[in-house]
């Protein structure tokens, strides 16, 4: 299998499309992505298209990325809808990766596109219930929001972990999210006001949540020589693997520990070489319990690694500089590839305001989608590393 | 890349299987394939789930592949969700042997699975307009059905191909589907039933269409070594070929032709080298026209060829000899690895009363999906050869 390398990432901003399809959504980031990739867009071999609910919210099924492509000129290329809940865009990133490393195909596009609003929010809700199994968790009555809040809970209670540090990594990625223009939410909060927010369920309060989002992202994969001819830092793809389940229930080592080991262990690195990361904090206190997952700390450490600010933009490993699903948004199938855009920006010292200000060069993502912990959990981590 | 080999295969009868979900109809394909690869559940790498119109019709999305194998007893394996309408299973084929010629993994399994059939058949056939793009072909109230009819009576004007020789594909594989047990239609029909049967869009009658069905597929891609380990004859894929759309509106070379012929390069063969196939005839009428795009005989040839009987089951070519869409019926999803199934089962002489006299060494499979000659057509070819 031969080297990969990330050409060309862009994203539209996070938020409320209501007046735009599907399609019309995913033009913008498509030929952004191709035109910063200095490629012929003739010689896109295949593209993998990430969507979870466009069946449900917008009635378009079975053929959604042959209906986004054709508004972007692409519609004589092979086309694969891919599919795993909010972990959609990063199973097609993985896919594309795959397709360019084995050379079935040189040049790979990524699309993740999702429209989450519609006219009516209970068919919104609806639509993401469906990432559970109906038939079996469907009638447990618990929602995704509750299955995180058993998680975190556990997690409190073993470690002592506070209410106020769940909080902080809530205002870290609020704040993160203000420095970033396609964030969803661009506005600071205070602890207070996180904490003073709507209790959704014990101990996430609103603002510790992601919001219902529309967007999309664009990612094209290629060969090392396509990313020497670019005038930015060759960013390769030095891992991306994909995980489903994990031990059942609330336990130690969870899908995101067994993925994210499987890929340090491809990319030739350990968890203390990762310099940057973008990870699923679909509840900005899920992010504590995912620092000790993917090995940023030791068990029950994640505390003090949010007391001392480790994981701000201005830190040692900062997490979510884009603002995370927290602020920045999460239209389930563009997640994926907006991680991947972040951490590529960053690599190339592109992120503007949010910046971390040594140029890092080792990158992760982790992408999570299904029931956390159930057996319709998907999690795909991705570790990129920039050219010296 | 490394060369694959089919291992197992098998399919649930298609039909009408209400009582069914998705799961309990995949189980027992899952097993069956596992049973007679020879080879440990345990050692399955990753598996790629075709399904088409689950979320609108099961109200199962998004971690649909999840669900399905989870019942079988497959949750810590990766799970790819493939959704490419009516070649969803085809998609998940051509992904699954990717991933097992790369290297990725050494043994993948592919199902597909579908249920049409639900208590409101309004909603199944909306979900089938859903292969269309809805924004701009939904508009114009053309179903998939005209769409064919338009293809079929510009075929017919310009080679003067009739009326009945459109029936006798029909008869044909009403034939076949009689001789095969896993058939929803097993009844023989004669030429003027067919024709005296209801009209649906001129000249494609009731009987020259693909019913509504239930069912599920399932295929395992491994090794040579192991294809050699088992007890029966070895089946590579000399190639797995998947296009998008062709030229626009009604076209002398389609997207099959465009596909076909790369197919036919990878796999070092030419149409003449196909002793049987199993094509998508979702109109029988259709299948015709797919003779002369697959190259099986020259531009105008089908008429004759079907007079001929080449393309029954004791002739020179056989053609669907499974049923086909026609009789055996079309779950979207389960459609691809069915036809692969059925080739299999005819290179290894195992294919009972509708086996091909001399038993082939070459099959090939043709799958389409969505929008036939519109922008969101696929369509998905596969070349099997039996070892010597």
């Amino acid at each position: 299998m031969r080297d990969t390398y990330v050409l060309g990432v862009s994203m539209t901003r996070f938020g409320k499309h209501l007046e735009k399809s599907l399609s019309e959504l995913a033009y913008e980031p498509i030929w952004n992505a191709i035109e910063e990739s200095n490629i012929d867009p003739f010689d896109i071999g295949t593209a993998f298209v990430g969507n979870a609910y466009g069946g449900l919210i917008t009635g378009q099924e079975s053929v959604r990325g042959q209906v986004v492509l054709r508004e972007a000129g692409f519609s004589n290329i092979p086309i694969i809808n891919v599919e795993n809940a909010c972990a959609s865009g990063s199973t097609a990133f993985n896919l594309a990766n795959l397709a360019v490393a084995a050379g079935q195909t040189d040049i790979a596009l990524v699309v993740g596109v999702e429209k989450l609003f519609c006219d009516d929010t209970a068919k919104s809700l609806q639509a993401l219930s469906t990432s559970s199994d109906l038939e079996r968790e469907g009638k447990m009555g618990i929602l995704f929001a509750g299955i995180y809040a058993m998680r975190v809970r556990s997690h409190m209670e073993k470690y002592g972990i506070s209410k106020e540090q769940l909080a902080q990594a809530a205002v870290k990625n609020h704040t993160h999210g203000s420095l970033n223009p396609h964030s969803q939410y661009q506005k600071q909060l205070s602890i207070d006001e996180i904490l003073n927010s709507r209790m959704i369920v014990d101990p996430i309060t609103l603002y510790m949540t992601c919001p219902l989002g529309d967007g999309a992202a664009a990612v094209l994969i290629g060969t090392r020589e396509m990313a020497m001819r670019m005038k930015k830092r060759p960013v390769k793809v030095a891992a991306s693997v994909i995980g489903s389940f994990g031990n059942p229930g609330i336990s130690e080592h969870s899908i995101a520990a067994r993925v994210s080991r499987e890929a340090y262990r491809k990319a030739e690195i350990g968890p203390q070489d990762v310099e940057i990361a973008e990870v699923h904090d679909a509840v900005a206190a899920i992010e504590l319990y995912l620092y000790e997952e993917l090995g940023f700390c030791g068990p029950g450490e994640s505390g003090r690694m949010i007391d001392e600010r480790e994981t701000w933009y201005d830190g040692r490993l900062p997490v979510n500089t884009s603002g995370g699903l927290t602020a920045k948004g999460h239209p389930a199938g563009a997640t994926g590839p907006a991680q991947i855009a972040e951490i590529v920006w960053q690599l190339r010292g592109e992120a503007g305001m949010r910046q971390k200000k040594q140029t890092p060069t080792i990158g992760m993502t982790e992408n999570g989608g299904g029931n956390v912990g159930n057996e319709t959990a998907v999690v795909a981590v991705n570790i990129l590393k920039g050219d010296p």
